[in-house]
């Protein structure tokens, strides 16, 4: 990222991470909380500030004991840099631009009729064409493109190695959208994006462990651990959709029964609301509208689920221990008819302490695992 | 630790752990391992030399393309300084005398007739005077114990909070074991102190992650993720017991039912096997002599068990991904009729790329407990 950086290059990408995450904050307060010495913060914020992603805050007047000189707090200028996140889902492609902190400046979706590679690069490349030229800014501050796809991802070659919900194996994702855009590329999984997201700029800021669960299609997790993502040693973390949480439960797709995805998956819920109400026809929104209308068998269906999602969580917090856990995902619009069950669940199956780990259970904003994907673009920036 | 290596700290403790668990290694090796320059660890290794932790090992002669200067690896002197390690069950104390790389000395054991915390405390007295007096040499290099207690244990401040094995609850272990013994005391939590003796000398030897489940009256589990302990930011990680696997299961001491340690800790095989066979005065040798001599209700309930070890071992693989997982523990005695159930339940239960985590699953020697509690006192030092 900063060749000009030289061997200073870890203190500077700390620093850079530091305050983009926790900013403003003074060096001091950076020398405290990086173990570096002031002279190496202050060394390691220079070419940061000269190529203008820092900049220094009017000095505010210390008071109190052991005020001395007045403290001059580093900031990021967000708007240093833009970057393009597009999210990849089975039927739509979602896209936005964020600043360097992440904040959206403009979205956009397009309707995918089939998930067909060739179909989705055309579309992705006519996407970020239009949200690049939806404002003269946008285009030259934009360098870099981060792409979410569900399923199993290798970010360093940018190889989606398999998509169920897309139906890819081995699309040399960023290779492909590279050619397309002439952005530099990085592709995620959607959930480990999410993750990073909430860690950087939402509820996990600072903290040193922090879960995020995703509710829907798929039930997926992101962990943090000791402040880094955890990617699993065999390409496998965060699968709490098969944590086996009912050996008598239905069939799931990955060959076990009564797995949390098997129970409490969007298609497992429609499958079991159908088999409750006996009625073959029933979609998600039927189901919904049943069991808020007070239909008990539909009820029973996304109370078993809760329950499932919950006792996965409790799962999380035993073996791990989080510091806090953020329960989302577009599964969370039936929110009311979830939560009480999650929490039930979790603190059922929460062992002693584990329960005291706080849940905070929302639905997800529209363009959020966009946000994620323009985040790990961020990320790319600051560890390039 | 080391006073006199002042500023330098860091980069000794680095040199001194990486030497510990994966010596002996040559400067040129230590310096790439550990993202040093050269100098650094040259000046690094230059205290622990002097005061005898280090040695240089004779120069082997390099052949082959790159060869320069011969390398002169260093090696950790094992018998600079030695530990005592005590393990406190119930009804007896395991303890023994190792040397730094935790090879055990000697070793010795006391029947304790209660647990109550007084008479512990003056058989612990007199078993590290008897594990001490053995050796004209061991007093003298003796300067550090580890004691290791299933429960919740504070490692900072040495206090036993909630033993349930024990029925300890809020006692000053550190405190009342250094006031009778006249060393430097550390306490932690046996399946830690165990994990760390595996993550630093045994089978997780060089893992970014790994985890060790101990199977017996209670189920545990030790993770280690990016090189370290994970301990919870609520005071709970690793209980892979409460995990549920079964909402029809047996109740659990926690609330719950259904859990791993309810369907096969030693309590839940002896009440199972009871209830299958109809004999109320059955002991765990009798129902582990039945199902070797295949009685089919007695072989269910280790069938059963293992089945919900290894959905529990899988639980631990999709979340987290372990390099590695290591299964033992003095239920492992009966090794034989757990093990093909524990495989498959982990196989059946283990999403993807996440059954290729090699399970090593083994019966626990003897003195397997006090070694691991000994490692917590050779970490003492190292941290110190
Ligand atoms: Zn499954
Ligand atoms: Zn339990």
């Amino acid at each position: 990222m900063f060749p000009e950086a030289g061997v200073l290059a870890p203190a500077v990408t700390a620093v850079f991470t530091a305050v983009l995450t926790e900013g403003p904050i003074s060096r001091v307060a950076l020398a405290r909380r990086l173990g570096l010495s002031s002279g190496a913060v202050t060394k390691a914020a220079r070419p940061l500030i000269e190529m203008g992603y820092l900049e220094e805050l009017a000095a505010t007047e210390r008071t109190g004991p052991g005020a001395g000189r007045p403290a001059s707090p580093l900031a990021i200028r967000a708007d240093r840099e833009l970057f393009v996140g597009v999210k990849i889902t089975g039927d739509e492609l979602i896209g936005v631009v964020c600043d360097l902190r992440a904040q959206v400046r403009t979205s956009a979706h397009r309707r995918l009729p089939v998930p067909d590679p060739d179909q989705v690069l055309t579309q992705l490349g006519e996407l970020v064409d239009d949200l690049l030229d939806s404002h003269a800014d946008y285009r030259p501050r934009t360098r870099r493109l981060g792409l979410a796809v569900s399923g199993d991802v290798d970010r360093t070659t940018g190889l989606v190695r398999y998509s169920p919900f897309l139906r890819w194996r081995d699309v040399p994702l960023r290779e492909r959208a590279e050619k397309i855009t002439g952005l530099t590329v990085t592709v995620e999984n959607d959930v480990k994006a999410l993750t990073t997201a909430e860690h950087w700029f939402g509820e996990g800021v600072g903290a040193e462990s922090f879960a995020l669960v995703t509710v829907g299609a798929g039930i997926g997790c992101g962990l943090v651990v000791g402040g880094r993502l955890v990617s699993g040693s065999h390409g496998v973390a965060g699968e709490i959709g098969h944590v086996g949480c009912d050996p008598n439960g239905p069939a799931c797709h990955c060959g076990s029964r009564g797995c949390v995805e098997a129970i409490a998956g969007t298609g497992a819920i429609v499958r079991q609301a159908r088999e409750a109400t006996g009625r073959p026809e029933l979609t998600l929104a039927d189901a919904v509208a049943l069991a808020r209308a007070g239909d008990p068998p539909a009820r029973a269906v996304f109370a078993r689920a809760g329950d499932a999602i919950g006792s996965g969580i409790a799962a999380v917090a035993n073996l791990v221990g989080p510091a806090r856990i953020v329960v989302s995902g577009e599964g969370l619009s039936a929110y009311d008819l979830f939560e009480p069950h999650i929490r039930a669940g979790f603190q059922r199956q929460a062992f002693g302490a584990a329960a005291d780990c706080p849940l905070s259970i929302r639905p997800l904003p529209f363009e959020e695992w966009a946000r994620g994907a323009a985040t790990v673009s961020i990320k790319a920036l600051v560890d390039a």
